[in-house]
């Protein structure tokens, strides 16, 4: 559940969003595209969390620029967020980080 | 709840942890860091979930590294930290990144 990923530097994207109430195929689609970001190249690990307010964040974590780049056109994931723009989400943020250092407990 | 952070690049600390079941002062040391982080030089935001199976992620969003390690020494911040280790979560990772370029929508 927390990522176990290489020493940095590595990249993160942290999606942060609010749904709509639409459920229609979002949860098939969310673990389906957790699944196909897991068969990327470069994909280090992914951690995610919705809280009782209904603000949501993942964190994938990825080897370099060049595979979030790779990710992001992937055709099928492409198309959920397409899905994710007109039905799912009311708001989100995408933020493309590089993690500089890491460290922590457990 | 989605923080409204300026233009890249600025900094991150991503902040995923698992809880240990210990509630003593936990819920009022949380909400009095946020609102201490909130009053440090650098702050930008912060965002913050915890899923049902327990996963928790806090993302905190500052002006510079600077910032970041002023906020990490800072002395009510340090004794929470001790008591994080201690009492609190039975594992936890902190990774500093630098956001380098940020969309979305709503």
């Amino acid at each position: 559940m927390i990522a176990r990923t290489p020493e940095p530097p590595y990249y993160a994207v942290i999606f942060t969003s609010l749904r709509t109430d639409t459920e229609q195929d979002y949860a098939a689609t969310a673990g389906r595209m957790l699944e196909l970001a897991a068969d990327q190249p470069g994909f280090l690990g992914v951690e995610s969390a919705r809280g009782a307010d209904g603000l949501g964040i993942t964190v994938s974590y990825w080897a370099s620029e060049d595979d979030i780049r790779h990710w992001r056109v992937q055709a099928e994931h492409r198309e959920a967020q397409r899905r994710g723009r007109a039905d799912w989400y009311r708001a989100f943020r995408t933020r493309v980080a590089k993690v500089e250092r890491e460290y922590g407990m457990g």
